[in-house]
């Protein structure tokens, strides 16, 4: 691009180097910046340089601005269910629904060996050290059900087996308000053959 | 968002104050400068911030680093023909082509009676200064075919008139390599009206 300005040129180098924007984008980023006032760049900026601040929690392994995150500190949140995740945003969809009120264990990755990743690559240890100093009554192991993430959950299942505490997934099957048509075949067959009772 | 640290959500916030950056998005972009290291997000925001260097080219308007542009001070560009056109984007886009080698006069709008922009908000007053001072042989009009930049070239093309400059407009016809039948009628009809002699 032939930019008259080289400051402008930095400043679209670099948003195009963040994922998903290309050259097209940043200039309109950065031509939207030069309209605002300098107040509202130093914000952008100061956000962007604040990031550093962010840690993980020590105990979960969640994103947070102390070392242990708010969400281990809550007292009101159940000590009894701990429910463990990929990733980051998987604790943020998941409190984005409302529906779990226990703890988290963020495990940073799921075992793929073909990606070269192993068990020790992941926060296993500190799960395992968790759990047997405080043992939840329950484990609920909410993993993308994909090969890699149905292989850890069966690593974990065998690690936690000696320690006596219930295992659960998440219940898999066909999507609230999704047509059955459009369901794909193994969402659908798997979702038959772990039908529920019907309650009224 | 349920963001379990406080820079993050800054981070987001501020990501998804810009244009066409929704939440989902700014939460992805915040979280991929997480991984980077402090350096790549420093470089970032030092770019924003120095987008307050860029100032206007006192001459022509378009972006600048100094008080004349770059394109003002080439001596190898010529003075004899100059682009007028609407804002900085359509210098870029010229300059992109490699099909001009004059200079260019940003107007900095259109004439838009209904969103309250008249002649004078526009950058009319220098164009007329510019031209009376050292005369071009020729003011071409790279102005979008809307009813607004057609009131813009024949407001300006009255105001010239008295110099006996001539003024010229970019050719409008149907787009190179796009076929026929998806030019629309207003396009494909004028394109015949101001149909060319063909030259081997």
């Amino acid at each position: 691009m032939n930019l008259s300005s080289s400051h402008l040129a930095d400043a679209v180098e670099a948003f195009s180097a963040l994922p998903s924007i290309g050259k097209k984008s940043a200039l309109r980023l950065a031509l939207h910046l030069l309209q605002q006032d300098q107040d509202q760049r130093k914000l952008l900026a100061t956000a962007i340089e604040g990031l550093q601040q962010v840690c993980s929690c020590e105990r979960c392994h969640n994103l947070s601005d102390e070392p242990i995150c708010s969400i281990c500190k809550d007292p009101r949140r159940d000590e009894r269910l701990l429910c463990v995740v990929e990733g980051v945003r998987d604790v943020m969809a998941i409190e984005e629904t409302g529906h779990f009120r226990g703890r988290y264990h963020v495990l940073g990755g799921v075992i793929a060996p073909i990606d070269g990743v192993g068990p020790e690559d992941l926060n296993i240890d500190s799960l395992m050290e968790r759990v047997k100093a405080t043992p939840p009554e329950e484990i609920i192991m909410a993993i993308s059900p994909t090969i890699e993430g149905d292989t850890t959950i069966f690593y974990l299942s065998k690690q936690l087996s000696p320690l006596g505490i219930k295992v659960s997934t998440i219940a898999r099957g066909v999507s609230f308000g999704g047509a059955l048509e459009y369901a794909d075949e193994l969402t659908l067959g798997r979702s038959i053959v772990s039908r529920v009772p019907y309650r009224v």
